[in-house]
Order: C-alpha cells, then structure tokens, then sequence
C-alpha cells in the first residue's frame, strides 16, 4: 500500500456545522432589522438544499461556470422572496450570503486537524472558492497547509477533475498518496473510484432532526471514524 | 485606494535563502558519497541561473507544459554531466532535486508573515507547484493560509495568468485587493501593470557576491521594506 502523504477533507458538513452558523447569522439580521415570523433554520436548510441542485445546473452545463458565492447568492435571493422577508439591502444581503464564509468547525475539527497536520499535507478538497475556504480558515483558525477549491478547476464535486487535482497538485499523480476525508458516503465513492484512499468521520448532526443519510459508512473505505481527533488516533498521529 | 485584503508573495529569494541551502545540500550528498573537486555553491548558482530560460522554454510553447519539479530534474541532469559528478543512483538525484523541496527562509520571514496573517490573506505566487510550496511550509513553518502556484494555471510568471489567478481567486476579481510582496523588481512591475498593489522587500544578498541587480527598489512601488518585518511595521500589522 503506497504511502499516505496528503488528507484531502470535505469542508461543509465534515469540518464545519454549516447549519447552526448560518441559522444564527439569519436570527442576527432578523433582530437587526425587524423581521419577524420567519423560521431562520428552516430558511438555512431550504438554502443548503438549494446547493447540490445548482452546481448541477453549472456540472451539467445548463449555466456556464459560476462559483459558489454566486451560486449562493442565487439561492439566497429566491428564498428571500419566498419566505416573505423585506427590508433588506444589498449590503444586508452580501453580509448574508458571506455566512458561508463564516461557518464555524466542530468541536473536534481543530484539534483533530493540528494533530493530523504533523504527519501529513493536510488540506481541503471543497466545492467552496478559495476565498470562501481561506476566509473560513482565518474566521476558526483551521489549519489547512493550502485549499484545493472548485474555481481551480472550474469544476463541483463529483465531476472527476475534483479528485484528479487533489491527485495532481498533492499526491504527484499517485492517487495512493492521497486520502480523502468526508462525512459524505458518495464523496468516498468517487474519490475512491480515482483511486484514492478513503476516511469517514460521521456527521450525524449535520442536518439535525432532519438528517436522512450518511449515518454511519455505507461501504469499505480505508478508515472509518467517530471525528477528527478519532481519526488522528488512528493514523496514529 | 481600495482596501488590501491579501498579500500574494515571490518564494524563491524572497522567501527562502535558496542559494545556502543548495549548495549545502551538494556538500552533504559529496560528503556521502565520496565526491571532490566540485565547487558546490557553482553547481547551485547554475542550478538556479538554468531555471529562467527553462521556464521561457514553457512559455513560448518550445516545450508543452512541464512542472518546476522535471524543469529542475533536467537542469540536475545536465549540471551532473557538465561537472563530471559520478556515482550518484536514482535516488540520490531524486533526493538532490527535492532540494527546491526543502529551503529556508530568511531569518525574518516565518515572524514577519506570522504578523502579516493577523491582518490580510498570506499566500504564494511562485512558479513552484502546490506539493513544493507545501512540502516547503512543513519544512520550516512557513504560515500561508494557501499557496498559489504555476501548476494550478499551469503558467509560469511573468506570465499574466499567474497574477490573474491572484486576482481572481483571492481579490474576488479587484486586482487593488491584492498586494504582490517581491524581492524582484520585474515581477513586481508585471503585477502593477494588472493593477495590483506591490511590495518590495529588498533581498540584497540573495545571489551573495555574484548578485548583479535587485539592490533596491527601481520603480515607485506602494512600499518598500528591507524585510518581512519591516514590511508588517509599515502595515501596522
């Protein structure tokens, strides 16, 4: 088995608990500015799941490439009009649709990551934009050694060249080198369709009560873990 | 004058004092295997003085796209000849050219930047690959948010697309957000020309006795500094 020289993770869900930030920045502006009557955590879920269809539309080719800011914008702007809110100006709505780049880490995120950090390349392999993950990683202080990000390649997870980059620019074209790390089953599918070593730390919270899937692993990936410190004892690191 | 959110920085000189640790790095591998008569610190300024006209080989289509890592191996491979090394196995050549791998920085870089992180961005804009820079940040604790690098573009400066690709990844498109940190006054002059703010960080000793330009900043820069601390006391970082 080649050596491992580089961890590559998902960021929204597998690092950060993108739904407690996002809802708390909703119930934020609210107070800010009066509005009242809206379900904030409602509105955060409705705008996660806005995600994956859109990339869609940019992966299938029905949009030209459009990044994640933009992508969220879109998305932020459609739920808006149809929760009802009002009273909101362009500056409130680009602080809003910037929540993403504010996210904060699970408890085991950072301690995990720094330890992992001294074996490994340790980096994100993320639908995010650099900005998005640099800005994340300054907001929490994760530990990222660099952000391999979706407008490198002009490409979303799981189109392949999402995985070849990480295989290119940190395992030198040798997929064994490199491992993924997602609470996400299809995210370790693919990668480990490219070759890629795979680790799963479990999310069951990610999306609270309404939490549907990727309980536990679906499959036999390299490792499997509780968090990122679980999976830092054992790589033993 | 739009606020700097992100400093982007020359590696190679700027950075790191490439020029000792080379030439220290042939010593040891002389040392160990028994070779005489090579003048080390020779081998390393040709090494280095190779690594131009090997990028211009790339940029004016004479050869199709090849990393910094096999631009090093052929100058190595070359160099090896020219001074009659003998006796030196695969794995000492792969040892030698990951030398690029494994620089170090001037005494005021890792203090200086770890101040300048506080306030803006920090990352490469260096013509090494991704797994260099990286390889280079673990090395020496080097604290970059992220690392942008010629492999990614797949051009190397002064190539529009490198400072391009700072523009767009960590400026959100406005070249004034970005700052380009330099120990070289052309590249610093190519970056101005896409409107980006520029740094020059005298590195006067870069080339030792043989350095022949870059003493001083020769054009009207945004700052001038004669280190990384220097720079971060003029940014009030």
């Amino acid at each position: 088995m080649t050596e491992i020289k580089a961890l590559v993770h998902d960021v929204f869900g597998t690092v950060v608990d993108w739904r407690s930030a996002v809802t708390a920045d909703g119930q934020a502006l609210g107070a800010r500015k009066g509005i009242t009557g809206v379900d904030w955590q409602q509105f955060a879920d409705e705008w996660r799941g806005a995600y994956a269809p859109s990339m869609n539309r940019v992966r299938t080719g029905e949009l030209p490439w459009t990044n994640l800011d933009a992508l969220h914008r879109m998305g932020l702007d459609a739920l808006i009009e149809k929760f009802g809110v009002t009273g909101l100006d362009e500056a409130d709505k680009q602080w809003f649709n910037l929540t993403w780049h504010r996210l904060k880490p699970w408890p085991d995120s950072v301690p995990g990551l720094t330890r992992l950090k001294k074996k490994y390349i340790i980096a994100t392999l993320s639908n995010g934009t650099v900005r998005l993950l640099t800005d994340m990683a300054k907001h929490c202080g994760l530990p990222w050694d660099t952000v391999l990000a979706s407008d490198l390649v002009r490409h979303y997870k799981p189109d392949a060249e999402m995985y070849q980059s990480a295989i290119e620019f940190l395992g030198s074209g040798d997929p064994g080198a490199v491992m993924m790390v997602a609470a996400h089953n299809n995210d370790l599918v693919r990668a480990a369709s490219h070759g890629m070593k795979t680790a799963f730390v479990g999310r069951p919270y990610e999306h609270g009560e309404k939490q549907a899937r990727d309980f536990k692993a679906e499959h036999d990936f390299t490792y499997v873990a509780t968090s990122f410190e679980d999976l830092a004892d054992k790589l033993g690191a």
